[in-house]
C-alpha cells in the first residue's frame, strides 16, 4: 500500500526522515499553513496532528486515518464532520501518561504540603508552621482508569496511600491490585475521600460530573483535582463548596483563562495551573514523535493503528 | 530490670497505658515543665523525648538511655554534657521517612512543574505557559542514603527518573538496584545532575558541604532541595547561584525563620517552607508513639533499643 502522508505540526528533519523510513515509498508532506493544508488534505491517506484539521477537513477526498497528537477527544469531536466520519481516528493515549499523573502528584503534594500557602506566606515575610497531610494518611478516589489514572494510583500507592479507582466497569487491576469500582459506586463513596483525583475524558457521560449534589458529597477538608477538562466540574457548585474543602487543584477550567474576576484566581484554596498537566513541548523533540512513527509504520505495512478512537464512546 | 521512666512530651492517656504496658512495673512518669522535669530527672533510668532535656541532665544520676523524638541529633549533641555522658542515645529515624520523603516529593515537583510560579502569576492575573519537565526526563544525585533518602530514590525511580544515592561507603542497594556512590564521586557528579537532594545528618563532616565551589559545580538549570538542616550550605554562596539554577527548595535555614532581607524571603527561584519537612503533630496522636513503645518493651526486657546513635559519627 502507497499514498500520502500529511504532516500538520511543525516538526524537524529527523522526524520526518524517521517517518519516510516507517512508511518507505509513501508522499510525507509536512505543511505550516492552513492554506497549504486545504490544498494537500484534498488528496490525503493520512493526516498526522490535529493543526488546521478540522478546517481543512471538508476539503478530505480519501482520508482514512487520522493521527490527533492530543488525549483528550472532545475538542475534536465537537466538529460534527469528525463525529459522522468514516476515517479512523487514534490519539496521543499514553504519550503524556507520566507527566500528567507528575503534574496530578504535583498538585496534590503541593496542597497536602501547604505549598502554595508557604510561597504566600514567604511573599509576606510570615513563617508559619501548621499541621500537614501524609500520602500515607490518605484515602483517594481516582476517577477514570485510563493511562493518567492507573499511573496517579501507581504513585499514591508506592507513596503508601490507600487508592481505590473508579471507572465505568468495575473490575480488579491484576497488576497494581487496584480495586475498581463502578461510577455509581464511586460517586457514594465520596463522603469517604480524602482526596479525589478527576483524569477522565469529557463525553456526554462525564460533562458535570462533578455537580452541586456530587460536589456537596466531598467531605469537609477534602481535596480535589481536576487535570482532565474543566466542562467535568460544576464552577458555581465549586465555588460555593471552597471555604469548607481542604483544597481544589485546577490545572483546567472551561474556559482558559478564566475569566477575569472568576474565584479561581483569588481564592486561598484554590491551586490554580495554565493547562500545563501536559506543558508545551519544543517543537523539535515532542513526545508523540515515536507513537507516530511506530503508527505509521503499521499503517504502511497494513496493520491498524494503536490508540484507536470509538467515536460514540468518546474516548 | 524494674526502674524509672521520664515522658518529658505531653501524651494522652492510651499512649501512657502503652508504655506501661510495655514495661510492666516500670515507674512511667510524665513530666509536663522544666522545674518537673530537674526533679524527675534525678533518679530516672530513661528519658523518652526531647523538652528539657539538656536543661535537666546535670541533675541525671542514674540515666542509662535516652530515646529522642528528632532524627536529626545535631542539636542534643551541641551540647557537650549529651556529647561526653555515657548514656546510650537512640533517635527517631524511620518514624518521619514517608513524610519526609513526601514532603521533597512536593519540593521537586512544585519547582519542576512551575506551581509556586503559577500561585505568582494567578495573584497577579497571568496565564503564562511554558515548558516544563517530568520526573522521567532527569537525573537526581540524592545525598544520604538513610532512610529518608532511601524513601525519595525509590518515589522518584518509580515515576521514571534516574537516581544514584551518594554515602560515605559506596555500594548498591540489593533490594531497589539503586546506586550509590562515595562522596567524592558524587561531588564530581555534580555538573551532570538535573536535581540535588541534600537529605543528610548535620555532622562535623557535613558541615558546610555544599560551599562555593560544589555550589559552582551544580549545572545551570538545576534544582537544589534541602530538607535536612540549613548548616550543609553556604548560604551567600548559593544567593551568587540562583539567577542559574533552576530553582531552590528549602525547608531548613541556618537561621530559621531566616532574617527579615534574607533573599529566601524574596527570589522567585526559591521555594521556601517554614520546616516542616515534619510537619507538627498533634499532641494526641503522634507518629513516634510506637517506636517508643517498642523500644521501651526492649528496653524493659532486657534487649537493646533500635535506633542506636553513634556519637562520633553523629547519627
Amino acid at each position: 500500500m502507497i499514498g500520502k502522508v500529511v504532516v500538520s505540526y511543525p516538526c524537524d528533519v529527523t522526524h520526518l526522515a524517521n517517518l519516510q523510513a516507517c512508511a518507505p515509498g509513501w508522499q510525507i508532506v509536512p505543511v505550516s499553513s492552513e492554506q497549504q493544508a486545504l490544498r494537500e488534505f484534498e488528496d490525503a491517506d493520512v493526516v498526522l496532528g490535529n493543526p488546521h484539521f478540522i478546517q481543512a477537513l471538508p476539503f478530505a477526498r480519501r482520508l482514512k486515518w487520522m493521527q490527533s497528537n492530543s488525549v483528550g477527544m472532545d475538542l475534536l469531536l465537537s466538529s460534527e464532520r469528525v463525529r459522522t466520519g468514516d476515517f479512523l481516528i487514534s490519539n496521543a493515549r499514553g504519550v503524556y501518561d507520566n507527566e500528567l499523573a507528575d503534574h496530578t502528584l504535583a498538585m496534590i503534594l503541593s496542597l497536602l504540603r501547604g505549598i502554595t500557602a508557604s510561597e504566600r506566606n514567604r511573599l509576606a515575610g510570615l513563617w508559619h508552621r501548621r499541621a500537614l497531610v501524609s500520602i500515607e494518611d490518605t484515602h483517594t478516589l481516582v476517577f477514570g482508569y485510563g493511562g493518567v489514572g492507573r499511573e496517579v494510583c501507581r504513585r499514591l500507592r508506592l507513596m503508601g496511600g490507600r487508592v481505590t479507582a473508579v471507572r465505568r466497569q468495575p473490575d480488579v487491576d491484576a497488576v497494581s491490585e487496584v480495586p475498581i469500582i463502578g461510577l455509581n459506586e464511586g460517586l457514594a463513596r465520596l463522603p469517604q475521600a480524602d482526596i479525589v483525583v478527576l483524569a477522565l475524558p469529557l463525553t456526554a457521560e462525564t460533562e458535570n460530573l462533578f455537580d452541586r449534589k456530587n460536589i456537596a458529597a466531598l467531605p469537609t477538608g477534602c481535596f480535589l483535582i481536576n487535570v482532565s477538562r474543566g466542562g467535568l466540574i460544576d464552577e458555581q457548585a465549586l465555588e460555593s463548596a471552597l471555604d469548607r474543602l481542604g483544597g481544589v487543584g485546577l490545572d483546567c477550567l472551561r474556559e482558559e483563562p478564566p475569566p477575569s474576576g472568576h474565584w479561581a484566581w483569588r481564592h486561598p484554596g484554590v491551586l490554580l495551573t495554565p493547562h500545563v498537566g501536559r506543558a508545551p513541548e519544543s517543537p523539535t523533540c515532542r513526545r508523540f514523535y515515536s507513537l507516530f512513527e511506530h503508527n505509521l509504520g503499521r499503517w504502511a505495512s497494513g496493520q491498524s493503528p494503536v490508540n484507536l478512537i470509538d467515536r460514540t464512546l468518546g474516548y
